[in-house]
């Protein structure tokens, strides 16, 4: 099975350079580094395709995060958004870019995407409202009021499959395109472990009482900077009641069914979702289960 | 093998009293209405042990955030902190008082913990640092000067195994008691998927190349809000290299050698986590395996 979209980045993310002010130094001045082209949280295609890469000297050294290091010692860096820049962190425009990219890059290109925006969305301190400023290279802003430290989030979501005597359950939320069915999918909260959040978010959503949760697999999910956690989960009644604030319309299909919207059969009683989403490659793994 | 520390909650959460206002203020109004005495981030603990709970009424219903309602339709809540009240997120005094607690109630006082911590340190907004206040019954805070909606955060990370030919690595931070060996983890950051973010941590901090990375188990950990993600991962050459910023020491140990460490035998190298913590249920878990 191909790997999962956003994942297998190759560069070292180097750690050790990031929390060592000397070395970090080095690694902006090295006359090798690249910065990677950006407009906004979207990347600029190079003419061949793929990602388009500038000498990172371009770009005002304090700007510059640092991604990682590659096989060779050289250092890649996405430069902080400048702050009048406007970022639409909801903007999907890139999606239909991704085709472009090999899968290393875009893996590279999601961390890229998500650090560019969580800078754009916290130039302030949520403790006390002073102005902060990136420091680690990047992988965290300080407060210059209170002088907190401020780390990436990463927003953890479970996304799963109901499965109840041979069927599996796929749901639609309003604005997705015609025929369109998915996992459902819930961001976890605090004080739950993620086997409880997949039941809680199909009791919720579903009105559906699961248990036998098993992981399946996980994939970053750069909207702004989710985690996907997939999962599988057992339910022994199948009747459902709809959160209908939330999804659309929801059905159980068969494996038959799941397999004809694979393959894209326009008679299929449903579209499935594209291959870079892990709901996808959770019904690939069940179709073959 | 018993649940691990701090799942159990038997809370519904209710995520649709949360968002109807109308709903959520009856919830407040409810003469039965429940709230968690705290001190702060910490529990209050009752006369004959367990959690305290007071009438809702006697706080004011706008800080009352809704852990959830339980069987008899009771609703229960954890009061916002007040502005100048002091927070450590850092304590850990709560730790002592833990066993005082059935399993469902440090569930319910882990969410509760987390939520009031979050609150606390997001009295801004991290956009624009206007203020911010608390809405969808303490589930989000919204801001007062660009209007934009924030939501609690959790943080995941992953805390793993490795095994190389029989033996599991066991390491120590620098402030840990003496004896004590735990699991190695660290925080998942954008743009990674959980197995990358386990291969990276195992490279960083000890130097070794990871991989066949499985899921075991996840536990929410309330210091202040991280869901803990239980790998194991396989190493092939266990030559170490650790990141001595981070740890102390590092040991190869075998399964004799870890059920001697789970028995408490003070013959044994080193000296096992504490039951509620996930490290040791992963090192229960490769005992058996």
């Amino acid at each position: 099975m191909r790997p999962l979209g956003f994942t297998g980045g190759t560069l070292d993310r180097a750690d050790a350079v990031r929390t060592d002010p000397a070395r970090l130094t080095e690694a902006r001045r090295d006359l090798r580094a690249r910065a990677l082209a950006m407009d906004g949280i979207d990347f600029i295609p190079g003419d061949a395709g793929g990602l388009r890469w500038e000498a990172a000297a371009l770009t005002d050294s304090d700007r510059l995060m640092l991604l990682g290091v590659d096989d060779a010692g050289i250092p890649h860096f996405v430069a902080e958004a400048l702050p009048g820049q406007r970022i639409d962190a909801r903007s999907r425009t890139v999606m239909r870019a991704l085709p472009l990219l090999s899968q290393e890059e875009a893996a590279l290109y999601a961390a890229a995407r998500s650090l560019v925006d969580w800078h754009a969305r916290h130039r302030h301190c949520a403790i006390c409202g002073a102005p902060t400023m990136q420091f680690r290279g990047g992988w965290g802003r300080k407060c210059s009021g209170c002088g907190a430290d401020h780390f990436p989030r990463v927003d953890p979501v479970v996304i799963m499959l109901a499965e109840c005597d041979g069927h599996a359950l796929v749901a639609r939320q309003p604005g997705f395109p015609p025929r369109f069915f998915s996992a459902l999918a819930g961001f976890i909260e605090p004080g739950e472990s993620l086997e409880e959040a997949v039941a809680r978010e199909l009791w919720e959503e579903a009105g559906v009482r699961a248990h036998g949760v098993t992981y399946i697999a996980s994939q970053p999910w750069p909207f702004p900077s989710s985690l996907m956690i997939g999962c599988l989960a057992r339910v022994d009644d199948p009747a459902l009641t709809l959160d209908t604030t939330e999804l659309e319309a929801a059905q159980w299909v068969t494996r038959t069914e799941v397999a004809a919207a694979l393959d894209g059969d326009p008679d299929a009683p449903f579209m499935a979702p594209p291959s870079l989403a892990i709901a996808r490659h959770l019904l690939e793994r069940w179709v073959s289960a």
